[in-house]
């Protein structure tokens, strides 16, 4: 039988924490941003009490994300790949605090990458297990390091990172091109002229980056869409590679925000693919899997 | 018979300003990094006489770089591709400053280009002029944005951007990827390394750069090395995207410094073209050959 527990999301730059009952649905949350590059001197105990203080210490924590990295607070060995719920489970690492509390730290994933020799993940794992019935074979999860995760009989088989989150706020903040933006308003249709430029040649990003800037001088996009148009271009290049050798029947979720998610189902559907956007709350169904498996809820 | 003149190179980021006696040669020059950026209120006049006012007012300046720019001192507006020296001259600007000095600017080129239908340059023209007696017919400037540019009958008929150089300082000194570098020692194995990554793969760039943090983080690469590594994977990416349509009997020759433009020879002598490091002074004989043509020196 089941227990109630506490999931803790903690990333690098964000903390959540949701209240979970024993049939799995959420009755309480909290988010904040203090994620863990904000917490100083190795205060997670402090932070999480001021955070979670309230909800019941006997509850067992499930913890997973950026916190169990280096700069987090248990350094947490990767697991290699291929890995699923059995094999997450074992590798958990068990903590108590001086404030009573158990927690469960789930680690991240490392895989021997034909392309780059190492990848690595921290936190997508238990979103990805808690979307497995869905059907999908291809994860996406957008953000500062893209990740796309494959599922093969139940484990996450391999996946890539991209740095496409990181380079789009890199040259909307620090470079030429957003010099002649206005503003981030979400223009569809620049959107997608840029995704569909980074498919016809994705090789050429470089080259075809620097038309944010040529066609704000010439007026061809307006200084209020270029925003969207780059953000098309990178999207639409790290769509094209990661699908290349998929066919069309190949099913994607994207595990992310209906603003930044949704970005990537339009391009994933432009390239012809089924598509469909993940459950917000995936992250706690995958963390309830793997600590059921492990017997510490 | 042609007379002397002042050869002024003036950038966005620098001012180069040359005595050329009337067979050619350099006799005397100053170099400043007062690139248009830093010229405040408009004051090229001043900023000029306080760099050359010493030498003789009566004779002709001719001039090209970004300050003919919106942002320079005339603004010029671009001549499309093709064009060489003929309609370069048919071009000059004619300007006389309250000092008493001619100056002759020399506008740049706009390419309309298939891939990204506005390519502009300002500077790189005279360069590549000032260079085709090397037999070359593509011609590489590295830089903050650098230029493929191809020859074609003693005229330049296209070129693309590639926004190679500052997307090496951004990754260099505001992403993630700067933070396990230690200095930016010139390791030619590692620069070597990154250049074949990224001709196996070079649409797979957004990925195969998150490889500088992991490679990093498992010691696969040392931390004084990673720069290197990753200056490899960017001029490695523009230059199998630049070369792809040309066979290696192509002739390329590249406009930069030893350190920087030696950078992009050893990657095109990877790729197997024949490629020369040009002539520092090519701009000068640019401008020289463009000015005699237009019958002002």
């Amino acid at each position: 039988m089941t227990k109630a527990f506490i999931a803790l999301d903690w990333g690098t730059t964000s903390f959540r924490a949701y209240h979970v009952d024993a049939a799995g649905k959420v009755i309480d949350q909290v988010a904040a941003p203090e994620g863990i590059m904000a917490v100083k001197d190795g205060a997670f105990e402090a932070v999480l009490e001021h955070h979670i203080g309230a909800w019941d210490k006997a509850l067992p924590v499930v913890a997973s994300g950026m916190i169990t990295s280096r700069q987090g607070w248990v350094e947490c060995a990767y697991v290699d790949c291929p890995a699923g719920a059995a094999e997450l489970a074992k590798a958990i690492t068990h903590h108590n605090t001086s404030s009573g509390r158990s927690i469960h730290f789930i680690t991240g994933l490392h895989h021997l990458s034909a392309s780059i020799h190492h990848d690595v993940l921290r936190g997508e794992e238990t979103q990805v297990l808690g979307s497995l019935n869905s059907g999908a074979t291809h994860f996406i999860t957008p953000g500062t390091h893209s990740k796309i995760i494959d599922v093969e009989q139940g484990r996450i088989s391999g996946f890539s990172t991209y740095m496409t989150g990181e380079t789009f706020g890199l040259y909307r903040n620090h470079s030429i091109l957003g010099r002649l933006m206005q503003g981030d308003d979400k223009d569809e249709h620049a959107f997608k002229q840029g995704v569909e430029k980074a498919f016809a040649d994705p090789a050429g990003i470089l080259h075809l980056l620097f038309s944010v800037r040529s066609l704000g001088l010439f007026n061809t996009i307006k200084p209020t869409s270029l925003s969207s148009y780059l953000s098309g271009l990178l999207i639409g290049q790290e769509v094209a590679h990661a699908t290349k050798h998929h066919n069309t029947s190949a099913a994607y979720q994207v595990l992310g925000s209906p603003s930044v998610g949704g970005n990537y189902v339009t391009a994933l559907k432009m390239a012809g693919f089924n598509v469909s956007l993940g459950d917000p709350l995936c992250g706690v169904y995958g963390q309830r899997i793997i600590a059921m498996q492990a017997g510490v809820i």
